[in-house]
């Protein structure tokens, strides 16, 4: 049984979502969204950021943290600016000894919905019918457990067949 | 007298420069160079590279920092990357308590050379003209240095502003 944490960044929100595994087996555990003051400085903003999601980590102890490598087709400034953010969410797990996977939104969609070119809004939809009982309200929270879902069924994968190869 | 550090970030290489400064004098202090290991994974060279900073600070006691703002017209990933870094150069100090300013290339370059047009090697050599004494083998460490130059610049003017609204 792991624990296991997604985590959708951005600098002005950033979703987080922590499930626990047990081979196939899913369970919501937490989730929530940590905004950043937009008329505070760029440090303080990634400061807040990182205490937060060290704060968070500290308390709910995930095993395994998964970020999502999201595309984007924007202007030199957002991507840059997005940069930050991812970077600060790929440095706070690491800092506190915690592996950190990365995930392309293909392979979340995939993952979760079963096709790559899936809508955003069925991405929502599934984590919600695939973690039964849990209210999840804020829609970064629901794409931070997506990766999570992902990051889950991956590892599963890979020790399905690191056991194989061990018995070959 | 205050201790100012100039970082210029990138994933593969970052460059940082300390230099004491005494109203517009500028005293060289230290200057060197963090790599990270382009076989590891992205969240273990981010935590390299604040590692390294955070080593650095600990052991040099900035009182100011200054991160340069460089526009990249690169593609996605590359800016995306130059953004990771970016993000861990803004945060390290500021995980610190240590003020961190951020300067566009323009304003390092006009506060360095005169002209926000100089080009690179201007920049360059005019840091090595400023800071005599100093032997600053790596063009990343002298970059650092013009960050840092530039911020002591614009601090200074922002003291005899802040000094002549005090008296008028």
């Amino acid at each position: 049984m792991v624990r296991l944490l997604g985590i959708d960044p951005g600098l002005r929100f950033t979703g987080w979502g922590l499930l626990e595994a047990d081979g196939n087996r899913l369970r919501h555990i937490a989730d929530g969204v940590i905004a950043t003051d937009g008329e505070a400085s760029v440090p303080q903003r990634l400061k807040a950021l990182h205490d937060a999601l060290a704060a968070m980590m500290t308390e709910l102890r995930p095993d395994e943290a998964a970020v999502e490598e999201t595309y984007v087709n924007r202007n030199g400034t957002a991507t840059l600016k997005l940069g930050y953010a991812r970077g600060v969410a790929l440095l706070a797990p690491a800092l506190l000894g915690i592996p950190v996977s990365e995930y392309g939104a293909m392979a979340v969609k995939q993952a979760v919905v079963g096709t790559g070119a899936a809508a955003k809004e069925q991405v929502q939809m599934m984590v919600r019918r695939l973690l039964p009982g849990a209210t999840i309200k804020r829609a970064d929270a629901a794409d931070a457990l997506a990766v999570a879902i992902c990051h889950a069924h991956h590892r599963a994968s890979r020790n399905r067949w690191a056991a194989g190869t061990r018995m070959a």
